[in-house]
């Protein structure tokens, strides 16, 4: 039996990024996956060719209309919309696998849905960082999945095993470097090329980037104690890409050796976790257009703090890589199909 | 039975995207294509993963000296080295498939030779673009095929379904703008990132680029009389890409109409050479990471000249890509296998 | 007696590119010239600091409404609107030497505006190259200046050497590479940051674009008979600069020292125009910030043509230091005056 | 009597960049300043025009070599040498007011020396950051001058209001993203723009930059106890811009509207200091070519820390700027001459 995939959002980054994972996957190689409803709002009409030109496989696609009824009938229906749009359209979803990319479902407090994102509170869904450890089992044969944000993605992956591993104090200080795709198809005057190329700039300022509670949600799980997190994001001039450094207080005694054997340790049966050599430092360039996390962790002696990088592609890893990923845990597939580990370097 | 293959320079950018894309490839996923010697010069003794990071499958390989003794009993030998090593490896490697990225093997005039590269000619081998009606026979079971450099490759699928067709004298200025990954993993002020980004500049000026001889080789047999090349290529700032303009002069009576006609002909059964629709321009970022030729050609009214434009990825479709593609080829395979037609991006 | 400035449209790019130079006018300096009324129209009643914080000096200045009312009174007036809107606003600003930024004053053929604009034809005013033999005259003491496009100014300034010492066939092959700032300061999804970074496409194909017209009109008079210009603009990922290549068939006899005495030569007295030396090619980061046109010239031997290419900074020489540089002159002040010379670069 | 002013290490970029600044300053323009020997080392005996073609002005200028002889007889030497070569020559230029861009006169301790540079320690000269109180005194009149790091430049800063009006505990943990400029003008394969453009990586991880023990200097008298800094830098894809981002566990008690103040009151006489309104973040493109540092501070309730950002171009301010800057206040002239505070944006 074929299996059918509907994207709804598919012209937006995420959802044309998801679009791309699923070309290469190989069961859609072997016919035993196809793309079904391609649906968007204000696109819906117009053919993938002119919208997504990078797709030329699909160049003769019409863009639907997102509705219910386009998208029904399907085994996976991807949601890759904006924040708000997406739980009302996941609800009546009934059949199919559901795998939303905004953050309608992603947090489990109430109480920091109100006071980040307001208004209604959809509940949450099976979270889809798989490496989160006992998590896996949540989203194997998962009907719904709230893919988690970039930025958390990354400041996850990066912190968790300092944190697991008691390295730490669970008191995070984040600066999370970001490509301008991270704002998604934008048009808009501070996202375009003139204001962004040859530029940096901090956004989001005193923590208040809807982001913060989602990390402090998966770490706290694995602290010995509440977790705060002080997140600033910058975003810089690059397509693609986020590195995370992570500040954190040193545990007393921890060494640097301690830190490097944690970390290879925590994630040595991890395919999309790569733990890079001593002396090495991730590179947003190695990531791109993978699913892979790369990240190091240093010791600060004099400060007496621990300094983890982390880099990803915030579409991929970040985002339609791990919806794919999701989806191959919700279908029993093979975790790791279709999903790059090498990256398209330089 | 497994089939070995080698590269010869994996550690340059040529070579490390050969490994990308074999890493994807359906015969190594399915294991009948194994990852063989990868060699290098001053690099030898090092790891991948220090020196390739983004391709986390391979990093605990060790590099070995760029020798013939370390390049013997492989089924294929990618040969990714400076212009003018090959050709001593090349003539040494006997049974095996020999596939040379350089230019050593790429002029069938030694004329063209002396007056471009000077010093001793080797000859030629069959010319790496299946596209080249006729051409794709001389690739099928081929046991040396010479890769095309990068502009001829842009240059060449842009102008020739105009040449083939007679809608042009073939009298070409070609402008064509690439990124700094096409000057090579290089170590030179010129190339730094402080002295590219935000920039733009032509080199090699005056027609004296050496790629001029091969883009007249590849056009000439489908020429009505002698074809004429004044090239430019002017650097700017992106890691990849290539976008090609070939402006020629209009022959008498040709319309736009008989100009998209003759385009989305020629090039309707070739998989990597996709003709846009009306109204829409080619983009690097369209085909990065892809193996994919995108172009578009526009009628000039007042000036009466043709003006094509051409984007492809110059380490895919412009080097690495190509090489795979004339793997598949010499080994008959299915000529696109592990060959993306989407591209990542934005 | 102070003179007062007002620039029209003061929040975009060339009006703030204006401002930036007028900052450090040494007649703004001394006293002698002030920055009058700053008007704009979406942007009516925001802070300068909200708007153009890189200029911190007129932080709390506030914007006008871009009105007739707001912009009488001064010495100078500098429109800086969108092509259609100066036109009327230049005939109602009476007494004050009005200075335009946009495309309405500038083409002396009816036909021309008719074939590429269309609408009312406004006529044409004094054209703001002075370094067109016998122009420098017309914008002494004018009270009316139609500031040249980004394009015409790089294209002219490189051919008119070649072209008025008869050096080549009056038939132009022109490809110009230019950073996202060409675009304005504009919300539009193909000049985000995501779409036009790592990114390069050709637009306006087929000779349509607008600035063709001036080219011609700027040559025609130096040449030996009608000018064709074929001209295919690219878009590239760098915020400020434009590379013109010009290629044109070479007249008989012609060498490559002919053409260098000829450029040297040509451009002896002129401050802003700098033909490199042999073997330098124009960068665009050498002229950013600055009013300098940096240009170059070699004969393409094989396909007997002239290739030139020329590098501005588009906001400056291309716009804003062009208007400077005709305010000088309008108001009999050294042409040079507040004007740099050196660029900023890296 | 007019002033000669030599510069040694003339064709780095923070020679280049000095001498673009001098071309403009005031007293140059007033022919009350001269430029008098430019010296390199590697580059000596070179035209200006071949290594520096955007200072077309000097075009004709020889570079020198770097010796003693040749930059004797100068009213001022700037040394924009590598770190250990200025303290030779810097204490055989007798006379001349010397000013160095150099780290080798900046550290007073010389503990902090040997733990992040070693070898022989040469003692301190005034620092040149005149914005530190007390400090503009020491450096009017001053013969010797150290240019601070450009790092330390920003974070200083930044940083400086809050540690002086003990609004946070001294502890800063700093992420500054730099642009590739930084690295100085360097032929090294990580530094080149196929490894740096589209890529995000720190570097110096675990607190090694040598910049850290400068900004502990700067600020600990200021402080009330031992300063901490935790220092993570990350390069980034743009030429210039430094964005330092420092946190720190804010005081009891206190409220943005305190930081408000606190830093709008700390600058309000600092020429080159800029608090941005609330709600405006700093980027480095409203600081290029400029000798500005832009600066917003927020309050991180949840966290309770204060997040700083402060933007500078790491070659004006950062470098050259300041050392014109300390060349102004060493001559006795206005501080503020010849250093422009509008930027090149975008």
């Amino acid at each position: 039996m074929t299996l059918s995939v509907a994207i709804a959002g598919a012209t937006g980054y995420a959802g044309s990024e998801i679009l791309r994972l699923l070309l290469s996957h190989p069961a859609y190689l072997a016919g035993d996956l196809e793309i079904g409803a391609l649906t968007a709002h204000s696109n819906a009409g117009q053919q993938v060719g002119a919208l997504m030109p990078h797709l030329p496989q699909l160049a003769q696609r019409t863009i639907e209309d997102t509705t219910i009824e386009n998208l029904r009938g399907h085994d996976v229906v991807f949601l890759a919309l904006p924040h708000g749009h997406s739980a009302e359209i996941g609800k009546q979803v009934e059949d199919a696998i559901v795998i939303d990319c905004a953050a309608d479902f992603r947090l489990r407090s109430e109480k920091a849905w109100d006071e980040y994102y307001g208004g209604e509170y959809f509940g949450s869904w099976p979270y889809g960082i798989p490496e989160l450890p006992g998590n896996r089992e949540n989203l194997r044969g998962a009907k719904r999945v709230a893919v988690p944000g970039c930025f958390p993605t990354a400041i996850t992956l990066g912190a968790l095993p300092a944190i697991a591993k008691q390295l730490i104090a669970p008191d995070l200080d984040v600066v999370a470097v970001t490509g301008v795709s991270g704002a998604g198809k934008k048009a808009a005057v501070p996202f375009s090329g003139a204001e962004t190329m040859a530029n940096l700039r901090a956004y989001s300022p005193g923590g208040t980037h809807r982001h913060t509670p989602e990390v402090v949600q998966n770490l706290e799980p694995f602290a010995d104690g509440e977790v705060s997190v002080s997140f600033t994001p910058v975003l810089a001039p690059l397509p693609r890409g986020i590195l995370a450094t992570i500040s954190a207080p040193l545990q007393d005694g921890v060494t640097q050796a301690d830190v490097d054997a944690a970390y290879q340790d925590f994630y040595a049966e991890e395919a999309f976790c790569h733990v890079l050599p001593a002396g090495q430092q991730p590179q947003t360039q190695n990531v791109v257009g993978s699913n892979m996390a790369h990240m190091q962790a240093h010791v600060d002696e004099r400060a007496r703090r621990l300094v983890i990088t982390c880099a990803i592609d915030n579409l991929t890893k970040g985002t339609a890589g791990a919806a794919v990923q999701c989806m191959n845990l919700a279908l029993d597939f093979d975790e790791t199909l279709g999903l790059p580990q090498a990256a398209v370097a330089p």
